[in-house]
């Protein structure tokens, strides 16, 4: 019997082979830390920041965007404690010249000042900042001297009093944002799951303090929901709650959501009660009153508490690839060709929504198939292929998990009838090619998650 | 008579005041080529970018698309030729150390080495090069330097081969991205029109040497046709063909699109015949066969020529601003109330699509209004507004270019009906509310750029 295990080399091998991510710069050698992604990929994630974003702000009445600048005045990184606080522990072999965290090498080791590889001594302990430094202007000097923010949070809270005062909003309200962010990690690993580069989906909801534990609460509640309505595995997510030694000294209380990757369970979102630390860091910092006045209580002011929502884009992406990857045996003649691997993606986010397939390039077949394809671009994503068995390009649409094949064959000529496949069932229903569209939007509604299989 | 141009200083006052665009850590004095995108700006920008998106990938049947990182192994940016030469040619003087681009100073005083401003000594001119550099791991030296890259289409020439290959494109055809890029302007200005960071939207076409001019000219079309579907007012756009003396040295043509904005006619977007030269070159150093196989013409080879449209996202967005903008005199009582400054958005792209206003908070009309938003909300990005007279409410939806107002009044609550506010008419249509979201679609379907007063 074939081990049908979800592993992380099958996902990184089914990533690259059908489009999703791609080795940064790989005609180079690559480049550590970072991913491309690929047509699948990036639809994938797309759809991905397209469905957090309206849930959080579109349905949410409270809540607004924003896209702050990756390059952020360096006073805010003093505010926020990243260039006193955000750094490594690091120690050198200096005979092997391998590097080390300090934190993940056996404890007699390093105070042995032993090498864990070689047996060489070690360096001491230095500390190693983690955020990438830049010039800005054209001098290389401190003058000039700028980060790639760490984290999206500040571009978000420097901004507290632009977005309250320009959109009038009333507390409590939130601001949220997706962006790239960079961290200069020493041990990148597990695919896209800790990059150098990544992106985050943050919401910062600011509130009045006193009432941050119960906003605390619904929002744990929202953020579990949310996978939900993602149509993933419920049983592979789990809450860890940050004990007193995990804690950020800003946090008043914490927790992760953590799924269960191939390599174990691990962070997928963080959400934070941060107290009123950010916006009392920045008031003290920038000399900027950062109070909100609550013009219906008597202009009452107060510096808000604040309860984060920290997601990570390029981890969700990973999650819905371990999630929806299925080998799956399909029939029962006892050969390898009877195997098919298939994506379970919640249709909504399925990078291609339809292939259109003409059962035959020839008689008119692959001219109808085009024609077809151009009625249902307009409403949905669409691929369309026309080489090799039927079969086979079914198993391909499986790879890049296509909810819907429609294919075109010599009864479409007489009676304008196509198939439908679908991906899960792999049952095929044919109907007017004038109803698909509607019949496709049906299904994405009513979709349900498989239960057998996954 | 009130001067009603449409300059800078209106646009960017606008743009802080109605939660558009912000200065970037205003709270500490603001940073120097870098924009924060407000609520609306956001909006409005992630808009664009679905349209253009929709426009050249999902209609497009060649075309897919890809996301790169922004870091990028170095060896590119030598390939490309962006170590060698893209700088600037930098003076400084040395009395009153402000520093000048070589080619924007008077040449007599270039050859005099006299400062423009002081009169002092300039020095020699030097080169200095425009990307921003980093460090890529924890030693900083050489052996880590990596680049913010300086414009987007790289990531897609290397990844040339892995696209085709994963989706088995066929020559021709395209690869597209959005995404951000960073240059180490000397000089920013005109608002968010010249930055250090910034977002283009390119697409690569790979055609088949000796189709590229049958090919530009398509392209050429297609990307003033896609100026036409925003709704923008076209007598404010023209072409500008690259002279011999400002061809890039790889290209074989080139068109820029430029707009009309306040300060004069600016490039918006570029249509270039690249040649061969880009897979060449990456052919070259990183020792890869770039060549296409062309398994339908016997398998002959060839390295692809490439047509590139390379448009800033960020740059039409301030496009759109400077063309929306309206100050319209709205009556004739003689006082200054009775002007409105509007945005002509189309409403696809508007921020906010319906503003629902209970006349009145009191009697419930407040409740009815939420429970209306509450209706529209999964279809649209709604707002919803019941403090300060309705005049005033509908002043506030114009200048962030709300193209419909829903008003809920005593009559609602008698039968159910409300009226909905067109942005550019003024006129108000009374409908049931069930039909508010068929109503606002064919709407949106029929609409005309207005043609008085634009």
């Amino acid at each position: 019997m074939a081990d049908t295990a979800v592993t992380m080399d099958k996902i990184v091998s089914l990533a690259k082979r059908r489009g999703f991510v791609f080795q940064s710069s790989e005609i180079y050698g690559g480049l550590s830390g970072a991913w491309d992604y690929g047509p699948q990929g990036i639809e994938l994630k797309n759809r991905i920041a397209r469905f957090w974003w309206k849930e959080m702000t579109q349905l949410h009445d409270n809540i607004v965007g924003i896209d702050a600048a990756i390059l952020m005045h360096p006073k805010v990184w003093h505010a926020s404690g990243h260039v006193e606080n955000f750094t490594d522990p690091l120690v050198d072999c200096k005979k092997c010249k391998a590097r080390f965290r300090a934190d993940q090498i056996p404890p007699e080791d390093l105070a042995a000042k032993k090498c864990p590889e070689c047996g060489g001594e070690l360096t001491e302990v230095r500390k190693f900042n983690l955020m990438f430094k830049t010039t800005l202007g054209p001098v290389e000097d401190e003058s000039g001297l700028v980060y790639l923010r760490p984290e999206t949070a500040q571009g978000i809270y420097v901004n507290f009093k632009n977005v309250q005062q320009s959109n009038r909003m009333k507390i409590p309200f939130g601001i949220a944002q997706i962006g790239k962010a960079f961290r200069n990690e020493i041990v990148t690993k597990n695919f896209i799951f800790r990059t150098c580069e990544f992106e985050q989906m943050e919401m910062q909801f600011f509130v009045k303090p006193g009432t941050d534990a119960e906003w605390f609460e619904y929002w744990r509640e929202q953020r579990w929901n949310y996978y939900k309505k993602l149509g993933i595995d419920m049983k592979k997510l789990r809450w860890h709650r940050h004990g007193p030694d995990e804690l950020a000294h800003y946090a008043k209380d914490a927790y992760d959501i953590e799924f269960e990757f191939p390599m174990g369970f691990k962070e997928l979102e963080g959400v934070h009660n941060r107290s009123d630390y950010d916006l009392s860091r920045h008031q003290q910092f920038s000399g900027k009153d950062m109070q909100y006045i609550d013009q219906d209580n008597g202009n009452e002011r107060y510096i808000p508490n604040i309860i984060e929502t920290s997601a990570g884009l390029t981890r969700q992406l990973l999650m819905l690839l371990c999630d929806a990857y299925e080998e799956q045996k399909v029939a029962d003649k006892g050969n390898e060709d009877d195997w098919r691997t298939v994506m379970h993606f919640h249709p909504e986010l399925a990078p291609i929504t339809v292939a259109v397939l003409p059962l035959m390039k020839k008689d008119g077949l692959a001219e109808l198939a085009q024609d077809i394809r151009a009625e249902l671009k307009e409403d949905f994503v669409t691929d369309y292929d026309q080489s090799g068995a039927i079969g086979r390009r079914y198993r391909r649409q499986d790879e890049v998990g296509t909810p819907f094949c429609v294919t075109i064959d010599y009864q479409t000529k007489e009676d304008g009838t196509v198939t439908v496949r679908d991906r899960d069932s792999m049952l095929q229903e044919r109907l007017p090619r004038a109803r698909i569209a509607e019949y496709i939007r049906q299904k994405i509604k009513e979709y349900k998650r498989p239960s057998a299989g996954l």
